[in-house]
């Protein structure tokens, strides 16, 4: 049921074609120079074989990059052996991109053209001059989301650049289709100026039916989500902070449930108050949390202090209710939940053990969690991670394909805090009762009815909050 | 061999759904009303039938949409009968816009997760951190161009803005998948400022192979070129002005064959000095043309006088060697060829009467040519105009996919003139002598050849003049 880690993610595979002399070496040979530098050798292909030679590509897992080099290296000293080629799978996939257009009907014949381009094609654009709402029905709009980074916050990589950052935004976008089946489109923007960017969104949004906002550095992610939610009629949606809210959100409903605790009565310490960690508290607020205090180097965000970042005085006016002070350590004593959103090692042992009865960690700093999960799973009540190879992996892609599918269904002009609850609450509710326990307290991202839930309960609220544009047909009369 | 002028592009079908209750009325009664009305039944389909009542789905053919309403309303008074729904094929074929984006691989499980997201997807990115030369193996990049337009000259609609442009502009990324198994993105942006437009294309390139402008209008469209290609190492190329270029050149490079007559001894008048207008002249000025007069509401243009519009006093300063003055009728006399990029109509049978011995007719005003083809087809050597349903269409189909393909098969960081008399002299060899007759000098834009052709004689063109930054395979030693 999805509550045993595995590995699989953890394995880089990649291809060496190998020519080697029959007379001099065999096939043992090589196999054993890879094991020995820890590779496992997962399909043999013959690619060509006479009398005197044999050429072979041989497909092999490691789990390190490091262990390539050693593996190669060991293979070109062999007697009798070429290494002609090595190739790296991942890269493989990369090469040329990894998405496509398509035209969804062939252009065949005359008539075919006529009708998709000139001359036919302008009563189409003049039906949708004369009304522009038909450009969600006549045009790409319907279906379509523009995954817009400037790479400045490209997954743990920092500032790389819209070159670096567009394999990432590319294969967002592979996971859009196949998770929503909804189009996007990548745009990396080679500009980091704020007024740049939301007016660049701005301008190219007509062909879009929603943005979605992607490893942009705060605090200018603020400042660009909030302007174009508020200049722009689609949904505007920075995942990096509301993807992991919802997500994060969605564990803790079951979390709790385990602890038998309410989110009304909890003390919740949120550690590292950037872009996520703002919008994970956002969303613990809506959900009715009344205790809820922020950490950062600073220590405990209180509203006595004034700030710097404008993001944490904001933040200071609707947290920390009892103005508690201090650091993390101090802070933590008593909490019923600790979230990291901040760096690798900052929970410790001895802070977990001072938070209240049947504690629930959520150790989301990427690669390295806030606290080992081995340091920390003998003392709390659950522990989830950001990484696949845990058990209850905090992992964006529950939402973000569910979340537009029913935003772009509905043609919903936003995606307001009650869809994102209720996006969280659907995820949460794809565990049962029965199936539910501390190592599965969030679904698998492979678990199929995942998205279906996600996007039902999103339009309902959509509906409900007046922000949909379109009553899809099964919620008519 | 293409010869035929044909009217397939010209008929329009749509989808009648009727009910008729069986005592009252037959199907005959029906086809009737759509007969009598200019109406052809193409298909029949039988939808749901009882003892009380049928429905039927009827598709239709007419040549003109008004005949739609026509038939509609004949069907709506008849007894017995109820129209339930009228569709159209053309809009049909817009529902939900007519392009998808698609994933290359799919993403099954946890291992194609891993690589072509995070994890593993940060050494592709880091790589090209390292490299962004590698932007264009492991991205996009490779295979992809921006569609770009504001919506300001779509078409003979004119300024109908980027929603009412998307049809168009999806319908052109439709054609470059499908003639040049290129990728293209439609943007189409709300915004008519000049430095705007520029400020975001160069924003939004790293993503892409190329950019494609599309129905911009002049004068801004010549800024906005001339900038980009200055300030962006990738191809960009205006194709309401390169496009119709290259194909009217392609074309007239088999008439002037036919006349027997050399480019450098002619006399070209071109009437209608606008974006298109302008880059015609060009390439027939680079093609070796010495005596070409440009023509606009004023008269000739003639470098004595001065313009407001800057695009003129440069065209003045490159054209009319012989200081020719007055209006078309006067300048048309003794020319061997005219080319019309204005309004239908301007060019009357006695200025043709006044050209030189065996004169050229290219009247490629849309909808209407500057003479209608059966008020000189007798009095000319050659005719060309912009419609399907007459010989010899000057169509852009018949360079961008090609140009495109070329262009970006060997990296080029430019289009350049030469890369466009490469490809119109690709378009014209595409007819052998044997082949070349008066309706004949331009290839079908279904000719299977013609990409093929276009790309290699680019792809030469780029390598000669050192813009290619990769030499294709099929080019190394």
């Amino acid at each position: 049921m999805g509550n045993k880690p595995f590995n699989a993610g953890s394995g880089k595979s990649f291809t060496l074609r190998v020519e080697m002399l029959n007379e001099e070496t065999n096939f043992v040979v090589i196999a054993s120079a890879i094991c020995e530098h820890g590779g496992d050798v997962v399909a043999i292909d013959m690619i060509q074989t006479n009398v005197e030679k044999t050429i072979r590509d041989i497909t092999v897992t490691v789990q390190d990059t490091v262990q390539i080099d050693r593996i190669s290296t060991s293979i070109k000293a062999l007697a009798g052996v070429q290494l002609l080629h090595i190739s790296d799978r991942t890269f493989l996939m990369h090469l040329g991109g990894k998405i496509e257009m398509k035209a969804k009907h062939p252009v065949q014949n005359r008539d075919d053209l006529s009708r998709v381009y000139t001359p036919d094609v302008a009563r189409v654009c003049m039906a949708i001059h004369d009304d522009p709402r038909k450009a969600f029905t006549l045009t790409m709009k319907r279906n379509t989301v523009a995954v817009v980074s400037d790479g400045t916050a490209v997954l743990g990589l920092g500032d790389i650049g819209p070159y670096g950052a567009m394999p990432v935004m590319e294969g967002k976008a592979m996971l859009f289709k196949q998770f929503g089946d909804v189009d996007a489109v990548p745009i990396c923007l080679d500009t980091q100026d704020t007024e740049q960017i939301i007016q660049i969104v701005k301008s190219i949004a007509p062909g879009f039916g929603g943005i979605n906002l992607e490893d942009i550095s705060s605090p200018r992610c603020f400042e660009i989500e909030a302007r174009l939610k508020e200049e722009l009629d689609i949904p505007v949606f920075h995942d990096d902070q509301h993807g992991t809210a919802v997500v994060l959100y969605a564990g803790l409903i079951n979390a709790l449930k385990l602890v038998k605790k309410r989110i009304e009565d909890v003390k919740i310490v949120v550690n590292g108050i950037g872009a996520a960690g703002v919008a994970c508290s956002n969303i613990l607020l809506k959900a009715g949390c009344k205790n809820l205090i922020g950490v950062d180097i600073d220590g405990a965000i209180v509203r006595t202090n004034t700030y710097e970042q404008d993001s944490w005085n904001q933040f200071a006016q609707r947290t920390n209710p009892n103005l508690e002070s201090g650091s993390l350590a101090d802070v933590i004593k008593g909490a019923d939940v600790f979230i990291g959103l901040s760096r690798g090692g900052l929970l410790k042992r001895e802070h977990v053990l001072t938070m209240a009865e049947r504690p629930i960690v959520f150790a989301m700093a990427n690669p390295n969690p806030e606290i080992a999960p081995e340091e920390a799973v003998d003392i709390v009540a659950v522990l989830a991670t950001g990484r696949s190879d845990y058990p209850n992996q905090i992992n964006n892609l529950l939402c973000f394909p569910g979340i537009f599918r029913g935003a772009l269904d509905c043609r919903a002009s936003t995606i307001n805090e009650e869809m994102k609850l209720a996006a969280a609450e659907a995820i949460a509710a794809t565990i049962t009762d029965k199936e539910r326990n501390s190592s599965y307290i969030i679904p698998s991202v492979f678990n199929p009815t995942v998205v279906e839930n996600v996007r039902k309960r999103v339009i309902e609220a959509a509906l409900e909050t007046k922000v949909a544009r379109r009553v899809p047909r099964e919620y008519r009369d």
